[in-house]
């Protein structure tokens, strides 16, 4: 993972000419490429830890297991949210772990956090640094020091019951390498968020993770059956089980409980037969509001896809005219929908996975159901370009970085009622906010995450990076965005989680003594 | 509702001369009829509450509101348990609370729950007051008084948002009166618990309630969107959200809860489309396993019916000999099921409710594959009857009891590799305990809950009542069920909750410091 932003250093870059001047007729970019500066030129502050405070770490999980040298520190200094980016890309992290210790199971984790607790050592869990709101911020508090707590020796599978389609692992798993072991046992955990490249699947848990094929799949906290917690002051253990009526939910406390508790060392998890059908496909509607009716009425009624996403007006022409940096294949031609009455319409992806003629049914009662409520089918070509560019918005945004473009995301949900007001409301927010500081903004949004009762909302913003104050432009627009959205009735985060980012806004939601 | 059983005092008797004699020749029955003692002869300990506080909960929620006479500090004693009905049979419950009192809306509740906590007064939160695991019993802890908190005032429609299928309720609103205000509105709650004609719905989510169309529409914990906690020291309020990755699960603590942190006044619940067609059929499986073999395909296939139960062997035989007193109807004849290799087979009940057309789909798609896994289909009579005696169970109860017959169940949840292992394991050791005791017993079990990863097990079971220590007797076998649970990997309850009887068993599923 490149230490300034996402993923394999030697992936191929993805802004295209054509894209790169249309974002500089739009936002603007910057007169010249603003690069990262290199790993040396990175300033963090000397480790606070003791020579003495080191050996024991080392002699607990071993010398090669804790690390204080430049470049670990620096690659545990932050996630990957785009203050982060701007930050390390500057050379200039808020602080930095004083070092990575990386536990090799389940005792010497809990042997970590028992000499943290006596040593008044803060603890970060680190599984695969993806976050984006700010959930590896080594802060330590009222300690002398931090470390960042690497699970990613903790990467085993433990049990596999074939019969309860159950598998145990320990939480610093990567989930492709889930996927990896699960494969040729015709299995999937189907958990796929944009960062499933590199997330752990504690991780995963501790943030209540939902992946791209959440509507059909769940989020990571309907596949948590178990859970086993490491806290200084011992375990808390919660068995796989189906269900249980006894007494308060501890599993679901756990889950999203980012370190607060304790560190996630070991989870069951429920995995599903392997699609051996896949139908992807692309949606017209006329607006977005019709496109958000069609997305509940499959919800409401038994007729949900794996994967279902509706982008909004502005997103579906950004997808259009990004045609080949990760957008839609121009085979979706504007003159084709214009005649059709939707050329100002909205782009929705449609995916069904399943056993042989069990998806094929699902998609025809879904299809006859969208159709009804004034769906256009336009075809595999959209769908598929979605598919295998899933991965790569974090990509991109590196690349728009180095243009000096911002580009932002973030994400609630509600109710169905009040899905398209929320809409509109974030977006203006998100809109005035970047207008007043000068820099106008491309904001567009998709529905990507389906319920009975309603949706989630997903935001992305592009506007010309304000060099001099690229921190304070962003907090103004998060500001803005998170007022709206709690004024609004949407949740702070549908599954980024809290992180440092949204630590001081969840209490509209939960209001209590 | 009875004070001293089950229900409506006019419901007809059930219990045939033939199933009675039937119970003779296997169980055995007692020599003449053991009724219930007169009201009037139920011993009740004195309140303990002073007029001065009996005035000031007076002066909270009104005088009529206040009630410490006999019948309501009787019919408050104690919920529905078998060793409940035993103690109020008999004229002895173990102690009363001290005061009824019901409050009619969440400014009262909080007021009450304040004022109790001033004087030092025990709350235990009554609903519809149907526990069988004694969630009822009138403790009072280091108090020195008790009461039972009756919200049965606490019964309005809040609010109901028809595109979100989102209804808001008072916690006190029992199961009938929503599905009565839903039912002109095409919609429906879906939970159908046994005990559904009186159950409150902050009761249901207190205990984690499961219903008996559980497969389908899942049991409460699915149907939580949000609720409002009611504390002596404030409020929790979580509104309803359909997802949120806002830090640890808040909603599902509390769910489950059994008035440890205070009492659930109103609850946001998700609604359903009310099914349109229904579909209920029987099955027969050449024995259990292959049932449960059944069930685990149509859990793992994207094939669930809304309502799921397959009897074991015993639990098949007793149905068809007791038919006509809550048992199955004997149009499918032992001849015809012998003939075919079922003569000793397991009876499945399937049921498929939903939209015109949908249903009807999903069942012949689970048809096709309970036939590949030899299920034979024996129509719709055997299900049909069970629908009609689907809430009878607890009047048959009450009619046993008078014979002198102890008739109890319990029930657990396991992961499919353990499912028929667990129940060969439970019902041993709860054959062994009544047989130690001179009394052999009948032990029956179903499925009736069905998950990817797992099912439940609910036993019954009947024996001849000891009559000169029918506590002791059902400890022992409680206490050998729950030990054979708890070594066998099952959950202490799937359903029932925890409340007194269970108290002491969930150690061995939340292991912790």
């Amino acid at each position: 993972m490149r230490w300034w932003g996402w993923g394999d250093p030697a992936h191929a870059p993805l802004l295209t000419p054509s894209a790169l001047s249309f974002l500089a007729d739009t936002v603007g970019v910057a007169a010249r490429p603003r690069p990262p500066v290199a790993l040396g030129e990175v300033r963090l502050p000397r480790s606070t830890l003791s020579e003495q405070s080191l050996a024991a770490m080392r002699a607990m999980v071993g010398a090669y297991n804790v690390r204080d040298d430049h470049f670990e520190r620096v690659i545990h200094a932050a996630g990957k949210g785009y203050p982060d980016l701007v930050r390390l890309r500057a050379g200039d992290p808020q602080g930095a772990p004083d070092a990575v210790v990386m536990p090799r199971g389940h005792e010497e984790l809990r042997g970590v956090l028992e000499l943290c607790e006596r040593m008044s050592v803060a603890v970060v869990p680190f599984g695969g640094g993806t976050s984006v709101v700010g959930g590896l911020a080594p802060l330590r508090g009222e300690h002398r020091s931090v470390i960042a707590l690497d699970t990613r020796h903790m990467d085993r599978l433990l049990g596999l019951d074939r019969d309860s389609l159950t598998v145990a692992v320990q939480a610093g798993m990567r989930a492709p390498a889930l996927e990896r072991q699960l494969a040729p046992r015709g299995l999937t955990l189907g958990h796929f968020p944009q960062s499933f490249q590199y997330v752990s699947l504690g991780g995963c848990a501790a943030t209540r993770s939902a992946g791209q094929a959440s509507s059909g799949y769940g989020s990571i906290e309907k596949m948590i059956l178990g859970l086993r917690l490491v806290a200084p002051r011992g375990d808390v253990e919660l068995p796989a089980v189906p269900a249980t009526a006894a007494g308060p939910g501890l599993r679901q406390l756990l889950v999203g409980s980012e370190g607060a508790f304790g560190v996630i060392g070991e989870l069951s998890l429920r995995v599903r037969p392997a699609p051996r059908e896949r139908f992807y496909d692309g949606y017209f509607f006329t607006d977005f509001a019709a496109g958000v009716e069609g997305l509940r009425s499959l919800s409401q009624q038994h007729a949900l896809p794996e994967v279902a996403r509706l982008s909004d007006e502005q997103e579906t022409r950004m997808s259009l005219a990004l045609a080949g940096s990760g957008g839609v294949k121009g085979t979706v031609g504007r003159a084709y929908l214009g005649a059709r009455g939707y050329g100002r319409g909205c782009l929705a992806v449609l995916g069904f996975e399943g056993a042989p003629g069990e998806a094929a049914a699902r998609r025809k009662r879904a299809l006859a159901l969208l159709r009804a409520g004034g769906a256009l089918s336009v075809g595999r070509s959209p769908a598929h370009a979605w598919l295998r560019s899933r991965f790569s918005g974090p990509y991109l945004r590196d690349e728009l970085l180095t243009q000096g473009v911002m580009v932002e995301t973030l994400e609630t949900a509600t109710q169905w009622s009040n899905v398209t007001r929320l809409h509109r409301q974030v977006g203006e927010a998100i809109s005035s906010s970047l207008s007043a500081c000068g820099t106008p903004a491309l904001v567009m949004c998709h529905v990507s995450h389906l319920y009975e009762s309603g949706a989630s909302l997903y935001f992305t913003f592009l506007a010309l990076q304000r060099a001099y104050d690229a921190i304070g432009q962003w907090q103004a627009v998060k500001d803005a965005a998170s007022r709206a959205i709690t004024a609004g009735g949407g949740t702070i985060t549908h599954h980024h989680g809290i992180g440092r980012d949204h630590a001081r806004w969840p209490s509209g939601e939960r209001r209590g003594p």
